[in-house]
């Protein structure tokens, strides 16, 4: 069955028992939906280890709920499997052992039908737990509860760039999403938008108590920034065509050292997925299988090396963080971006001011991933959630069409390393004024 | 279900179509029975470049007859599907690109469930061809159908150690076979038997004209022997345990050179599968999941710089591969050895004589897999199934508790490369007289 | 003969032709003395990729002096070698190929005699320009012949370093300056000093006309700094031992994710250099040979990950180098400190206020290398300098016992990967108000 | 300086105390002409691991003599320097720790002056010993004595090998004999000598008390060997140039697996030292420099999945050991072909029966390097000598430009992995009957 369920905006998790009930059981139906089109073989594998089996991210992100809300807070709590702690630890070094990181395709048991009924199993018990808790509990489990829903979040969005990057490697190529393109739209026109700079206010501030941003968005700080303008959309296919036929690929001059090296050691000619014919027509690769490249959709599946030697080319730079985040101040983040349920990046309609800010490729920044001034990471294992990353990384901005649209919001900070390149990743112009 | 079949000595293939055609059926059952306790994740994954996964296996061997009968010598066959010539295509160079080995655990697709549709559609179409063609086909095809047969054998002992070691791979360590330990015997006294040496015949000499062998087991030659004797039975998991309690892996002067690299580089210091518990009881992981150390069983699953080593610390050598032919000569092979459908090695019975030949593990010899003096591979594509292989490998003899019961003969030139342990191996002492 | 130079501060290269002249002849010298306790051999060799021998450095110097300015700003030149362009450029695609890098201790010849004469003749060469050539030339060349003399001082300090590592991979753990100690002095106890933080001025600003810096320390600009403690002085291997014996090394909560893949891949349970011997007494081995760990000295050869790991279990963290630039405003950088000619980190003798920003070891600060807001590189082959490197690697202030006294400064940034360590680098502390 | 000395036939060994010590000394004073052309550094650098330093040659062979006949034989000997025991110890695991073999390239002290005063050092005090020592201790020492001179002989073929994949690496090419090219020659016609086979004796058999072998060409024992033919003469550079335009390196059918692999992942298209210029002409660098491609000279740097492959497209195989042993009996191996003091293969004159036996560059055989029947390995640390070799490799038979003439028997087994080239191996080729 390959039936593609759009990600819609979840309910926001926020304070009361029946909103976050609700945030859960969506959540969580959510996940199965996006492995509904994945046979038991399909979410077994892992293509990389940088990536995950399907199997593993519906097991992992079920462990969460079991660890560190079902076994801590709900006395009694029956573990469904003792094993599963060691198979679907993920990081947390404050747990225990667990099982090593690139041998996570090899385990073919439990099977998938077995995790479906752990996941079951999970959702049963927080519901219970949710539903029943004393108040004192309640206000206990919330935060942990609502970071969990979070993180299962952020599981679906790798889920699914890790089942596109599994398919690639099968001379198949299955098409996860079944093969019907998407409408195509011209691309806006080029356009750029002049900000201020001056002194302003960067990071997270909840508007209402029940706000969740993760601690690596806070505390919320001021910078200084100077004048600066910002391209009103992403970098198109067609423009990264021409990047590439002005032999951008092997021209060292627009290229850090880093970099150079990686574009000579793999062979990269082109973003990851691309694959030119025999007739010199380009194709790429999606989660619609193998499709003629859109000359006007945003540019998807770039490294950070990529971006950076692209905006040499133009004579551009990449925005700042910063300046990323001050820009996106006036633009709606309401997810409705996403109601086309596209899987693909997807020229937005012709629109005045910034346009595909979120909801098409998460945008790269100069900005290497470090802690705000001030940054503390929370207490206790889930402490390790973000602090522990904070070097070799570079900061990504935005969401893309793989993201689930409660999870975006202006102070949301991804990260990768500047070598990867299978995560829906894209690349928008700025330049001092 | 976890139902282990027995192997039983199958029909062998002989000339008339209608042994031919009840060899095949029973050949191409055997392999589903042995996949049946698989589950379709457990026939996806590949635990290293060196294995295959059982799906492979499965449609690999169904590929051989397709591509090597059906395409060729029956009119009008129409492919199962055009992409398994890519995909299950294993070495033959003659016959086109194919799948780089070590990704054939990224194929998720065909399923284990295409795969079964695929071997009956070839079952379907070879039948067939048995029943219909004629009778010059037959004379054609009978040859290659044999081959195909054979292969498939061998395929099913690969299927076996594959899986035995994708299951070592997970933490949950999962009994292939159910977990009932069998039957424990006493290992027979050690005793050495003598051969005079002198020249002799080595190589496959057809008793009848149906007879079958690989072409690497001609032509029958004469060679010299010196006088020697060779030990009554394999060598024990007992005196093993001697050799790792008398610092054998910790002793450079037993080992070759590139044995010592190996031990040092990979840290052995034990047979492949063996566990020390903190009580200092050692267990071994096999087909019936992991087991407490039978001492009286033979040895298996050690590499040839093993072999070597032990026989250097015995003050002992291995046999060459002549001398062992030799040896077998009034040895029975007729498979009675299997009827146990023992999985895992069992002390043979007490008897005189040369004991555990065949059925138990395959015996070292210190011969390198290299052509005999007149060898010639033979024409076409199937000429690329063994010449193409003898370098860097050493010959094994015998047969284990693994090898379909119809593959064993005396000339039978198993070749393994010697740092490989995850095939059913042991060892056999010999020395000069 | 082992005679070790004191690094005395050369004259500042600063306009006229008299002034550079001096700085010029005094530059090629000092590299000359480094090299003089170096055989032919010991010149010749490179102990890892990351490092160059001490024959290169000393050629590739000469090399740059050529090419930048004999070649193109001098008629007529002859150039020594024809090769030499080939095997010494270092990294400057626009100027060519190259001679890969990892391969540098493959050439022989040139003899380390031959770059003695290679080095004379573009003395000359240089010398005779300086004297005799226009006004306008002089204009020209000015700036490259001052980027060349502190291009030359880095190389003074990897010379340093890179024969460290080289000694430090010989069993017979040569002294490359004689095997006296240094003098001992206690450490100063450690005191913090406060920094009230708010809009300060970063990044290079020339108090005169010829003063020089590289271009990655422009443009000056204003940051937002909070409050902030600094420690007065850096780490000393005494409390770097308390590290070590809490378990440091073996705690993955100090750690980010990373470095303790460093930490377990490479076995690291101290600094680079150290050893402990069977009484448990550790040493360390540098410049002078082997010593016993000097208590109060400056903790040194760490990496990035080791120092984020230490403030980490001191509840502390690193400075940013904002934060670092702006604390250094009132230290004299007037090269003082290295009147000793020590080439071991010494503790200061005890002084108020910040102690050992210079002339120790380099400072970790937590910032990654990127360019200043504002940035430009240089054009030209030149340009490929300092923004090439603008990924993956951290900031480094202040200036270690190897770096020659004219090439400290308050802005300079230093840069390597988190995870090196051959470098003379230290930690000092900070903290939050 | 670069004076070529020639590689004269030295004195024997046999058994009187003059006649050990002349050949002692001329054995000694031949490997330091061999260093002769080499400056400090060119002796100190290892270009992979397979090769040592020049200087580690020399000094090594010096430790054998040290460890195996001073310090054990000679009362009060005084160890020239207690580091070196470490550090030139090669394989002997029995002697204790060494210096691992990829880091001798590091070891720039001792220097090449150094070591020269070790061989001197050595040479006094084995001369005396010889001179002056009691009978019985001469007899004690002779054969130790006798292996020691062998034993450097290899090292002075090494030593040329070494220098050779040294100077390759070099974007100079030095030339460490000369850029002379030999006097050319035609090739002798090809033809094909026949041999009857049947039982034959192989292996060492002493005509004199005193002749010399090494214990892996014992015992003399039968085989059988069936009719044979073999090549007059090697396969010459214009017979290889005839594979490759036959695509020989592009045709899979030609390879064994592994080779195939090799060819692959290594990208060969030549033997080694092979480069095809812009006008697509050949020229092969050697110890005299790159000279263009002698036609009429034997193939040289090949592998022997090269040799092996090139049989296979000439429809030929390679000869067995035993049939080049047998074949070599009547052909005078009195080392005046080596008189030239050739160091490149040459064409031999024209000459009834087989040429090039020994002299031009050694011969693969098909046979794995494996003990004969019955052999032993010597007592002591020196049996480590050979036996400990006896997996993976291939023997070669014959003697190259680069063997020393007293080096030089029928009965010798040279060995090398089936992938390496870096020595002066080529190929003859052989046929059934």
């Amino acid at each position: 069955m390959s039936f593609v369920p759009s990600i819609k905006p979840e309910t926001a998790p926020s304070g009361s028992r029946s909103q976050v009930l609700a945030c859960f059981e969506e959540t969580r139906a959510l996940t199965d939906a996006l492995a509904a089109p994945l046979s038991a073989e399909d979410q077994t594998i892992q293509s990389m280890p940088d990536a995950s089996p399907a199997k593993w991210h519906r097991a992992h992100t079920s462990w969460f709920f079991e660890t560190f809300i079902l076994i801590s807070k709900m006395g009694g709590h029956e573990l469904f499997d003792k094993n599963y702690g060691y198979l679907f630890n993920s990081y947390y070094e404050a747990i225990g052992a667990r099982h090593p990181r690139p041998e996570r395709g090899l385990i073919t048991r439990p099977s998938a039908e077995d995790v479906s009924k752990y996941r079951s199993h999970v959702n049963e018990s927080v519901i219970a737990l949710i539903e029943n808790c004393s108040d004192d509990t309640w206000a206990e489990i919330n935060p942990t509860l609502t970071l969990g829903i979070h993180h299962e979040q952020q599981h679906q969005e790798l889920l699914l760039m890790d089942i596109l990057h599994a398919f690639s490697c099968s001379p198949l190529e299955p098409a996860y999403a079944g093969t019907t393109p998407l409408p195509a739209h011209d691309a806006v026109s080029q356009a750029w938008i002049s900000f201020p700079g001056g002194i302003t206010q960067i990071g997270f501030k909840a508007a209402t108590e029940t706000e969740f941003a993760f601690d690596n968005e806070s505390p919320q700080h001021e910078v200084i920034l100077r004048p600066y303008r910002m391209a009103n959309r992403q970098v198109t296919n067609r423009e990264w065509l021409n990047f590439i036929n002005d032999d951008g690929y092997r021209r060292a001059e627009f290229w850090l050292a880093d970099g150079w090296s990686h574009v000579q050691n793999n062979g990269w000619n082109a973003p990851l997925y691309w694959q030119q014919d025999p007739s010199n027509q380009w194709s790429a690769f999606g989660l619609r299988g193998r499709q003629p490249l859109n000359l006007d959709a945003p540019v998807c599946h770039i490294s950070y090396y990529e971006a950076d030697a692209f905006a040499a080319w133009a004579g551009k730079r990449l925005p700042t963080e910063a300046e990323w985040e001050a820009a996106a101040e006036n633009v709606p983040m309401d997810g409705n971006l996403l109601s086309s349920g596209a899987l693909r990046p997807t020229p937005a309609a012709s629109t005045e001011g910034l346009v595909q800010m979120v909801g098409d490729a998460w945008e790269y920044t100069q900005s290497p991933y470090v802690p705000y001034p001030g940054f503390k990471a929370a207490t206790g294992a889930v402490g390790e959630y973000n602090g522990k990353f904070m070097s070799n990384q570079m900061v990504l901005r935005g969401g893309s069409c793989a993201t689930p649209a409660g999870h975006i919001r202006k102070s949301y900070r991804n990260f990768f390393y500047p070598h990867q390149r299978w995560m829906f990743a894209g690349v928008r112009l700025a330049e001092d004024i």
